[in-house]
């Protein structure tokens, strides 16, 4: 298998850009990436876009082929790649699996979205399932997340408010996020309810935005980041299951840490998928940055802070940089290259050497419909 | 390289579904194709699901997953895959692909789509065009490619109704045919026109449908067929193009034929993509199965009838079959298994050693979208 390596990142600011297609922002992602790493549009071996709603929000379908054609990359295999909110961080799995096996030695990877919606418009997604035309939408879902792990773990409103002040803390620092103006935990508390007990600020946004990366066969430059592990899961289908952890996203976690040969404790820097405010805090416990019921106390502490223990979100996550679903996966590895390259600025953790992105999609009745864990190294 | 085999087909009648779910059709396709491996719902390592309209069309996202789960496949890496009328060939040179690199041994390829419309509806695909948004849709793109293959090479209008005369009778020999009534060459010319010069029975169906194949690293029985080249590629963006062929697909074929070691004048049964009649002449002439500007005469001759030199779409084609644009590409897969294997009873083509299966997806302004090229052989 060839050790592969990602040797450059772009993204566009995420937020509203309604006068933007896709293929206009994933275009000017997939032009930064390519120019961060040298490299021509001839020499794209193969193309991976990721993205969720494209086809029933904007009638577009040959995305990844349309950005890169506008970019001159002709004639070579193209996958446009749908997993819900993991669609990017799927398109970047199946690129990595060509790569470590030789199909192809340069590929680019998308992720491009544009889900924000006029005001007073639903963003209707999922109407296939049951559930969800019997009500269990996502807030909903994971208002039954917070429910539950408050009744068991003595979770609490403030704990839970805090991941969402310290996200759009680290928002303030990011030039490409969504918000950048900070909250209190009084003005989380009071923001609108949205599901009983996530308020306006303890949800994510639905946002327009892209990124992209270039994936490599063997390092080409001192600052490219090796990708130590690449796993893609989905879950299973149970008929009681605990709402306070995903089964998928612990498998794909101990399936990451044994390919990339580290310890949990050995993870720098996170970027993990904070929908709401409650999945950072079980996403910790499920990553093994804390033990089950200890996520809360765990943001409490101020553990993962840009300078805690081990840094969680310091882009902003979903809750600040915003979250177009097909391109979150991807903008979570632009800032783990920014973070491990030592490139991040202003919210730059402190010689980050090993980086993880988490991301889920798709939550079915039961487990998630996709969970990717990447770790990537500096070396 | 691991060979790459097939040891397992099923797919649903193809035709109007009104009262059927994309992950009904699904699951029975896939149940077919298990059972006919003999493949337990827990030795699947991954799942490729190719759909183009699901989302638009059903407001359905997670297809592989929940088909998946319905059958017991848990956990394991599921992709969603999307390349317009070769999605589902895409997902097949996808899965090809991981097994191949020995990323997994034993994968479920799907390809599912409703696209039969209410009547007096219209499916509505490819608005982010701003050639489809003036006028350039499916039928008038390729009336346009009618008109230059008459003018250039005097194909005419009868050889092109005679595509539509072989695969409506091969269609009357397919029990998964949507249409299963011959029609005449006069009855060709004389049906509505929709695009001049193609009249309706020149162009296939919107349908619902559903095809599944198994696909597995070696042999695991005399009946598997083996996969000798898999090849995917996209189109470039050409400011003045010859209507008449596709480079795309000229480039998949040569790839193919390389990949596999075998010449065009060895393959015994080919499955085409003759959306419109024009469409496989145009693809007899690019596969290499007579020279540019002879697929009229081909046609006329006989030669590609299932008694003929070069049997193409004894199945009856997407003019016969149906056309459930993210399933066609694997229901072609499972009629060259059936002819390969000598089982396609009534439409049998006589000691089928070496079969071929095209598709084109998403045709742009230019080239197309996507093309693939699979060569499966008998050993």
């Amino acid at each position: 298998m060839n050790e592969v390596f990602i040797g450059g990142a772009g993204m566009t600011p995420f937020g509203r850009h309604p006068d933007r297609s896709l293929r206009d922002l994933g275009r000017e992602a997939a032009m930064a990436a390519m120019r961060d790493a040298a490299l021509s549009p001839r020499a794209v071996d193969a193309v991976y876009c990721g993205n969720a709603l494209g086809l029933a929000l904007q009638g577009d379908s040959g995305i990844g082929q349309a950005i890169g054609w506008e970019l001159g990359i002709c004639a070579v295999p193209v996958f446009n790649v749908s997993n819900a909110c993991a669609s990017g961080s799927t398109a970047l799995h199946q690129a990595w699996r060509d790569i470590s096996a030789g199909h192809c030695e340069s590929a680019l990877v998308i992720g491009v979205e544009k889900a924000a919606m006029p005001a007073g418009q639903v963003l209707e997604v999922g109407a296939a399932e049951f559930e969800t035309r019997l009500g269990d939408i996502f807030p909903g879902l994971f208002a039954m997340v917070a429910q539950q792990h408050m009744a068991r773990y003595g979770t609490t409103l403030r704990q839970m408010a805090q991941v969402s002040v310290k996200n759009h803390g680290n928002g303030c620092l990011n030039p490409y996020a969504q918000f950048n103006r900070p909250v209190t935990v009084e003005e989380v508390l009071a923001s609108p309810m949205i599901a009983d007990p996530l308020t306006l600020f303890a949800c994510c946004p639905n946002s327009d935005g892209a990124a992209a990366i270039v994936l490599r066969a063997g390092r080409r430059s001192a600052r490219d980041v090796r990708v130590a592990a690449s796993v893609l899961t989905s879950g299973t289908y149970l008929p009681e299951r605990d709402f306070t952890s995903w089964d998928c996203e612990r498998r794909a976690a101990l399936a990451a840490y044994r390919d990339a040969a580290v310890r949990p404790s050995e993870i720098d820097v996170a970027e993990v998928h904070d929908a709401f405010t409650i999945c950072e805090i079980v996403h910790c416990e499920a990553l093994g940055f804390c033990d089950p019921g200890q996520g809360g106390q765990l943001t409490a502490s101020g553990a993962t802070a840009i300078d805690g223990d081990i840094a969680v979100n310091p882009s902003g996550g979903l809750q600040a940089r915003g979250h177009p679903p097909g391109a979150s996966g991807i903008a979570q590895i632009f800032e783990i290259v920014a973070q491990l390259r030592g490139e991040a600025q202003a919210r730059q953790v402190r010689d980050a050497r090993i980086g993880l992105a988490q991301i889920m999609g798709g939550s079915q009745a039961s487990d998630a419909q996709a969970c990717t864990v990447h770790v990537l190294c500096r070396e």
